[in-house]
């Protein structure tokens, strides 16, 4: 979106390299974002950051009411969806029906507040589409994995039209990654977390 | 801070209104800010909104990596500390031994955030202090109440001295809930918790 060049280095979480623990010492997580030598952790704080320092495209709204929530929904679907997807991949012996449900919850209560709208952002996409990517194709991908019918047609007709929309929109379609990469990561671990 | 005048609402969390539940259906939590009709909920998010409505005397700093920091400790503060605080004081039969153990690591790592700084936000109070207010007033009298030796002179020389600007600063001086009433809230609780 900003058309900013830059270089991606992947971390394997289960082998944290010495670069991860020196730039986020405190959470020890990904992503860290890494600009003029200083380290900006914590996938909100990035993308403000990022939409301060790069203006053009922006991704934030304008007006301090519409930015308001934008900021309250991106919270709502980082703190709602994260964690029950996160247990479905790498927890053992969980309650898989807790995560179903609360999956259900956040799909109703984020379909709603889509409405007719073409993305969140409006008429392109913005702050909520970005964070929501984690439904539009992690939710997604673990779904078809686990044979599960939580985000279908049926149900939200308005979810799966966004989902269209934002997997081939330019700026998502030429930077996710290939759906059979994503496969195979996951399938190796939900392999792993059910034995 | 900002000089604002504002009516202020008390909710009764065992018997929510029906302002609370129009306001915010989401998380049905205060607090809600209500500007021109319009409500704002989440703190940090309220907060952001104060601060890019009413320009003067910021919250936030001026530049953006500065602006990433302060959200970061905002969000650690926030995320790490009100858990175990609501559990000591809401929590019946809760593990009181990993609530201590979290806050002490929290302690230790906002000690040394602030460093020799007078306040996080540098000479005056900005948005992590602000969020600290949890820690400076919140966990005082939680901890005196409970007996515990968390947050002591000797362990946190400098989150000590830094609660002792803090209370004092004219900004939360004048709008801190007298002792005695924080006291009396939280001993009511804490009694019907330990039944």
């Amino acid at each position: 979106m900003k058309g900013v060049k830059y270089e991606y280095i992947e971390e394997d979480l289960t082998n944290k390299s010495p670069l991860l623990l020196k730039y986020n010492p405190v959470h020890k997580k990904i992503p860290v974002l890494l600009h003029n030598g200083k380290p900006i952790s914590e996938s909100l704080v990035i993308i403000e950051y990022i939409d301060e320092t790069w203006k053009h495209n922006p991704i934030l709204p304008q007006h301090s009411y519409d930015r308001a929530r934008a900021r309250f929904w991106a919270k709502y679907i980082d703190e709602k969806a994260v964690p029950p997807l996160r247990d479905f991949v790498w927890s053992k012996g969980m309650d898989r029906e807790e995560a179903i449900g609360e999956i259900n919850e956040l799909l109703k209560t984020i379909e709603n507040e889509l409405g007719d709208k073409k993305f969140f952002g409006g008429e392109d996409i913005g702050l909520v589409d970005i964070v929501a990517n984690v439904v539009g194709i992690w939710l997604v991908v673990i779904q078809d994995l686990l044979g599960l019918e939580l985000l279908t047609e049926e149900k939200f007709p308005k979810l799966c039209n966004w989902i269209h929309e934002y997997v081939n929109h330019t700026a998502i379609k030429e930077n996710i990654p290939p759906r059979d990469k994503l496969i195979e990561f996951y399938s190796a671990h939900l392999g792993a977390a059910s034995q």
